[in-house]
């Protein structure tokens, strides 16, 4: 297979990159570095990056922002910052990269599990990954030619764990290896419209 | 108690305030009529709403629009119609609206059953559902004076059956009395973060 990992130099990406590219062929975007630059937040950045890209197998999006901040700090613009980047930024993944993908591939995103189970200071960021469990869920009643789109939700990851275990008091960190099995169900089986939760 | 009810026109807006008149003060907000008027896309009308109404026991919003359309009709635009109107205008209602409301008083959302169950056409409006969804729980953890927010998601409302069952197929319509149900619970009950849905 063919791989584009949107975000393949983050905590979670780097995990990624590295067990798919024992499989298979592996492109990594990134925002400043990698095979192929690409601004998320910004289509046409999107539209130019699956240009050079050209057809794939797999996309997966492991990048993406949202604001954290106590709810009375958070202002109308905070919230559009993750508006425009993990939400739009992925959805843009979708509205677009479905043209790019081969028969039957597969488009995997990435929330958290704020999205259930949030923590203070994450109005906006719980709300981003709502959001997008959602438009998986009706997004695949529209896709063509057997496209596949699910998200991975996971807990604090344990490779982030030192720098968030004070927001998120007990929460169990996530196994890298079980974040990257849930990227795996998506990529290498045949599930659509799936949230791939991995909170324990 | 004193109620103020955003969107108390519309068709669940209306059923709301029929049966909350019986027992409570009421005060209508619409679009261009009511006691008040406000559009709620807009944080300075909301502001200005609530420097005229001043404080209230509850509230309660029946009001905001998200785009319907095919995949891939949807333009990035169409998207922040959603954002906008349903999805921040709801946002904006908590904002605001928590610096207005008794001790103990409560703030009820409305999304829909799209969140959970979609229908073709829904990307942008199901992702406004799931987003008000996590933004519910999220935000309870970071309000005080024991204010309360929850969210009723019905599925297609027995008033609005004729016109959507054609996009609903096999939902069955919830009856008005439960829909107004859902919203009591919220405003007369004591829980707060609770998605109230309403599908059978």
């Amino acid at each position: 297979m063919k791989i584009l990992i949107i975000g393949g130099n983050g905590t979670i990406g780097k995990k990624l990159t590295e067990y798919f590219k024992q499989k298979h062929e592996v492109l990594v975007a990134g925002r400043t570095t990698g095979d192929v630059t690409v601004d998320i937040s910004n289509s046409e950045s999107v539209q130019k990056m699956f240009d050079k890209v050209g057809t794939v197998d797999a996309i997966i999006c492991a990048a993406g922002e949202a604001k954290w901040k106590p709810f009375d700090e958070l202002t109308e613009e905070d919230y559009y910052i993750g508006f425009k980047s993990k939400l739009m930024g992925q959805v843009n993944l979708v509205r677009i990269g479905q043209h790019y993908l081969s028969k039957g591939g597969s488009i995997t995103l990435t929330t958290g599990i704020l999205a259930d189970d949030p923590v203070p200071m994450t109005a906006s960021a719980a709300m981003v990954n709502g959001a997008i469990h959602s438009f998986v869920k009706a997004v695949i009643l529209e896709l063509e030619g057997n496209i596949r789109v699910n998200v991975v939700s996971a807990g604090m990851v344990a490779d982030a764990a030192e720098k968030y275990d004070a927001y998120f008091p007990g929460h169990n960190p996530i196994p890298m290896q079980k974040v990257v099995n849930g990227y795996r169900k998506s990529v290498e089986g045949r599930q659509t419209g799936e949230i791939i939760r991995i909170y324990n």
